[in-house]
């Protein structure tokens, strides 16, 4: 029986010389299932894999059936921004440490990426942001993510002031460090160390998390998923806005981030088995007293 | 032009005997709509309104086209689980400071009650929790909860141990004082005391607020409101679980206590001009920084 | 060579019967370096130890050169409160997981105490508390505390409010469940759990942690161990004082509780190589990311 | 009767016009009580203050036997980290709002300086913190501090790694933002917005706060103010060290930042009837419950 995705592609964590020898068990295990391989352009490089039969960034989405991450959770989140406009579902698989979003381990993935191509798995999609920063009337930078969009100082170490809109309504002013807008699947990420909730996936909400605010009374709020949030920057001497932490865009005083859920939503597919909060305990080390 | 609602019930704060003023002034006016005015029963004994036609608590619900609570957030609450298991829509008056759900001022009652008599207000539906305690296999308490439905400690000051299930599946054994769980509209209230977020009104949430935890990995988890959430006590000297803090119901190791969103939503309608963010703004006086 | 230390009493954690065992291989081998050993009255008659003397709580501070504890953290509590009177030391012996406090397992307890008994340990001195509480102008409550006194409500579910006073200065009024008093080695018990931060055991300090406060910038404070916290009780339906989660007084409207650092200090001697920071980050798990 | 002090420096805060019309009172009001008066050099030439004799930053500390700052808290940090150096006491004028540091308003400081003059003060001593870099085995950047030594994250966005050392204990390895390293006088600053306690400013302590840990167990630490606290940065893109959040120094990986407590403290002279706590109430706005 052949495989339920035609053509896969492989993305893998970059500068990590150890993923060679994975991908070609990949490279070797897949075709026996009918499934063409493509190798991500850079992954391809890396590991001067010049018998693969590479695929440029851009058209990752475009080709594949399925993409197959490798190396954390890290490397998750850039193939999740490649494959939710072109609504290709995603594998993630772990170096190490089992990942929130990583959930096959090296040693097992043979056995369980070939119960993933023959259907045994549990498809979850999750919401994705697409955020926008205006400035002088005009769009200057256009973004995905999938953990967060995070507007916060850079080195000048002064304290930002910005408004914060929700649907166009005036919410408050704040100063300090910033604001995280997160997603359910950012929530156990940066916005988690900043003092924010846990949002289970399935939750349709967003997160909008304070980092180090010069008031007492802000605090973590939660809205649902069709907010349109807006962050108009007041004062602004070194503000950026990151993007997963991966990319960032400078932003001006006066400029707006507005930011809101992606049309599309990214499916992750866990082998079956998988659930949220084994992940969870398990990351979190729940269960363990300090007294 | 006549009232949309036929039957009006008025619920008053206990103990409060300035209330008698404003309520003899909404028995006088509101006849002028062709409304007729009943008064709850206690509220009717404590100001000795025997003029007046009474209700007992028990038929609030079943008589009413709209209910009127006097006082603040208090009363309010006690009204909705009166008024919601029969789509009985609520309006709330305050006495004294703005409350975040009482948001008719005595002064200007007259005049805003009238405009939502013939139509001018802004309906908002809220959820509501559904409490059931299980003992032995046998259900020994069901309540009903507009704010949070919390397990927690008394006076022993003993540690309190329960295992947490969402949907069946186990989440984590905690250990401290109790757990919150908490609709949206308690999430300003004793959740927000605990270090739980803010949650929209209209985000289809329970938050899960751990009271005290002996963990410091244990955080506020917020999941969608068609979850069943479930206690099982598993370590209990002296443990309660209280309803909107106004009732409780005493546990016993091994009972489960399980908590779900109740089949019918609550009605508050809000005069025109009600915007949620200002009622936050002003209650958690945002905008006032320390620095 | 004989020990430093003439008489030491032995006081075990109730409800134990494990205890029995190492009890009696600790009165079997003190002897040996002509230390006259006695097991406290409660532990003596619960391990049916007839053959040994004896020696009731009220005693075993003016009786004892040393005391040794066994069981963990919450006995050691208990002891310290039999010792610091009388300027007696305190060895902790851990039943189980290493705690705080206990640093001796029973494993090596032969070895690590005959090395203590000939002077080869690290004494640290601690504070403790004294509360007063004060009823219509009497005493009606005095006890002294290792970890914390703490305020706060039982079962009514009620907040409760109270005055801060310090030295004599107001502070502030507080709403919420309470506030806990803490030395810097009840900074890691149930201060911490309630949002307090972590004091060196040699910091001349009292932490104030609010438990749930009703306002948003009720935060902990430190100060100086010479301070007089004073908690003015202004309304209260059900109120108890807790010393070290283990005793209790209960309080009515109107009482003042006065916390203060207790004149004598509580010695502890820890075998050589004891750090506090390997313990803290041992029982805190410092280290694991959840990134 | 002449002024205690023969010779004043006024320091006031940067580009700020309407400084000239009390600075120029001061200049007139001041030599009335025998003063010599004296402009911090970059004060004079904003002001264009050209008939005043002027004093570099450098010599401030050496020629003033009082400071007087004008403007805030902002300016006050600065004028500390001049007068600490040569026990130089300091006296606060704020321009607006209460300040924590600066606590005489323009409209009454001609009254309250004169009493200052002639003794009528409450004088308060602080501690402030000494920071050294040291790269290589050398010593690259030695700077003061009066709130905090700040080592944290700059533009990238990337987490750093850093391990915690305390009077050359190995504390803990920490990823995250960064850590603040706090005197009580900076706890009401950034490490307020950070999660940390409130220190009194008579307590004898830094407070270590992490921000935005990677892990839910690094919580505040409040150690005594003779530790030497040691930062060694394992994992460092664009790490940078602020002081006071007014100068900074980029590190590193393998940088060593060492804090301890500068061996003078810097001396506040408050006008009679400064309390601490009512400051503290005022700036937090402590009394003003959310419910």
């Amino acid at each position: 029986m052949n495989s339920l995705f035609k053509t896969i592609v492989l993305v893998g964590r970059p500068s990590t010389p150890t993923l060679k020898e994975p991908i070609l068990r990949l490279v070797e295990m897949l075709p026996t299932h009918g499934v063409r391989v493509l190798i991500e352009q850079e992954t391809a490089t890396e590991h001067q894999l010049a018998d693969c039969q590479s695929v440029s960034r851009d058209n990752v989405g475009k080709l594949a059936d399925l993409v197959i991450s490798l190396g954390g959770d890290g490397v998750m989140l850039g193939a999740a921004r490649l494959c939710a406009p072109y609504h290709v579902p995603l594998v993630g698989i772990n170096l190490g440490r089992l990942g929130f979003l990583t959930d096959i381990s090296i040693a097992s993935m043979e056995e369980e990426i070939t119960s993933i191509l023959h259907g045994a798995f549990s498809p979850e999609d999750r919401i994705m942001l697409e955020s926008v920063v205006v400035r002088d009337g005009k769009e200057i930078d256009r973004q995905l993510a999938f953990n967060d969009v995070v507007m916060c100082r850079g080195n000048t170490g002064a304290m930002i002031d910005f408004e914060l809109f929700i649907d166009g309504n005036f919410v408050c002013s704040q100063r300090g460090d910033g604001l995280i807008v997160s997603t359910p699947t950012g929530s156990t990420a940066y916005a988690l160390a900043s003092g924010g909730p846990i949002l289970h996936p399935s939750l349709p909400a967003i997160a909008l998390v304070p980092i180090c605010p010069q008031s007492l009374s802000n605090r973590p709020i939660v809205v649902t998923d069709t907010s349109s949030v807006e962050l108009l920057l007041t004062r602004a001497h070194d503000v950026h806005a990151y993007y997963d932490n991966q990319y960032d865009c400078r932003l001006q005083a006066h400029d707006r981030l507005t930011v809101r859920r992606f049309r599309n939503t990214l499916r992750i597919l866990h082998p079956h088995g998988y659930h949220y909060y084994d992940t969870l305990r398990e990351k979190l080390r729940w269960g363990e007293q300090f007294v």
